[in-house]
């Protein structure tokens, strides 16, 4: 059976982005850390890798690009999945009886008008949305709730008292499908590159004229700080297209003559969004 | 006397920031959550507010940039902090006898290295750098130790055993510094602003123009997807020289014709690197 790494514990969105897009023939293996999923899948023990790289409120995981380019890995596919965060408790317990409400940092802030219904609850940071679930099942407590996904109740035996309690329902990650070998998609096609200039007045401006020039449509445009390198800059873009079409090609080979670095992280299908 | 808010525990990296931009004039009000801050600034509980961006390994945060569109305040200066990690516990304790790490999951990552010579040490994910140092002061734990920053170390009384244990010492944050008040700023100035264009192939092409033809310098450019609206994009753009110069103001005139929507956020003398 094939085996798909992901970052987090049971029960995290990454497991759901993996099982969305490998489906039930494929196993899931979670690991502590990104890098743990990238040395996983170089080292061969599983053959992909699922990997959030950007989410729509907290932005891009520049890290997560820095093991693009430390792994020689390739991005063959995306998956966009709606997060949406619900209450849960263990069953029966009634939502008037609880106290202490666990979860991520960054989720607590999301279902902030949600809480705030409830003003005398005390609200309890922890480090991971699962873990909180988890927490709640193993200590068998009746007075608290974590917020975590669905995948997260079913996996600790967890009641949902509350659906999709978070105040902003435009929050979406993407993730990215890793494997050791490149694919060549046909239809829809994206292509992720990540590219340096000298930083010159007008130096980005002259990168992304090789696309505009060549009608290639943009997906994604961001510009990487340095601060201990000043004046040098790292961008990441996403364009419409791959290298196996000579359009797209020319305009690499014109991007390599004007970037001090240049690198194809993949080339593969424009993922479905998983509402 | 005049104070600025914090996001955070007393110690956190922000209240660093707070302290290196005011000095001792200020006293320092933690809060929560981000949008606490932005209360606290807007409804005049402070007089100034300090507030993480972007950092050189994790990314923009996105949220802020909601924030900064959703409350009319203004960005009126910058910090640029290097973050760097310690290992800290209680006075007397020796680092053999030490057997569990807390820290936030992202300063553990990126103190792996470190943390994997000792390979038997139990690594405890928490919610917060500097809330790791509360809680070992707190518990009066003499087998744990916390990664935190200095400042922590010196707020809970902690003693620092291992200096900047980080991998990559190229760890920066930004952090703007908001007023009610818009400020114009003499020297070495630059604008932060937001804008979103048509999705048509070379819109954003053409936003850039406005700034390459009349030699403007670009220091930051990311796009935010917005899965929620197909086709539509927001850009966050920091360029070099503020509205008062009218090759400037010039610049936003022409790029206000080619734009859904355009805000400028604040125009401010750029920050000094703190070390």
């Amino acid at each position: 059976m094939k085996t798909v790494a992901f970052q987090g514990e049971t029960g995290a969105y990454s497991e759901r982005a993996a099982r969305e897009f490998f489906g039930a023939a494929w196993q899931v293996m979670p690991c502590r850390t990104f890098r743990d999923v990238f040395v996983a899948l170089h080292e061969g023990h599983v053959q992909a890798a699922v990997l959030p790289i950007e989410n729509s409120l907290a932005g891009s995981v520049h890290q997560n690009y820095d093991l693009l380019l430390q792994y020689h890995l390739h991005i063959t596919g995306e998956v966009i999945l709606r997060i949406s965060h619900h209450v849960m408790v263990l069953p029966g317990v009634k939502w008037e009886n609880v106290q202490r409400v666990y979860s991520h940092p960054q989720a607590l802030e999301q279902c902030r008008e949600f809480l705030e219904r409830r003003p005398e609850l005390e609200i309890v940071p922890s480090y991971d949305t699962a873990g909180s679930a988890k927490l709640i099942a193993e200590h068998g407590w009746h007075d608290a709730a974590a917020i975590a996904s669905a995948q997260a109740a079913e996996h600790y035996g967890l009641e949902v008292l509350h659906r999709s309690v978070e105040s902003n329902h435009k929050n979406y990650t993407r993730f990215l499908i890793l494997k050791k070998e490149a694919v060549k998609p046909e239809a829809h096609a994206k292509t992720s590159i990540v590219f340096s200039t000298p930083h010159t007045p007008g130096a980005l401006f002259k990168a992304l004229a090789v696309f505009a020039l060549r009608d290639i449509n943009l997906l994604k445009i961001e510009s990487r700080p340095l601060h201990g390198s000043p004046w040098h800059y790292t961008f990441y873009l996403d364009f419409e297209g791959t290298p196996s079409q000579s359009h797209c090609q020319k305009a690499l080979d014109h991007l390599s003559e004007i970037s001090d670095l240049l690198r194809v992280l993949g080339a593969y299908e424009k993922g479905k969004v998983i509402e």
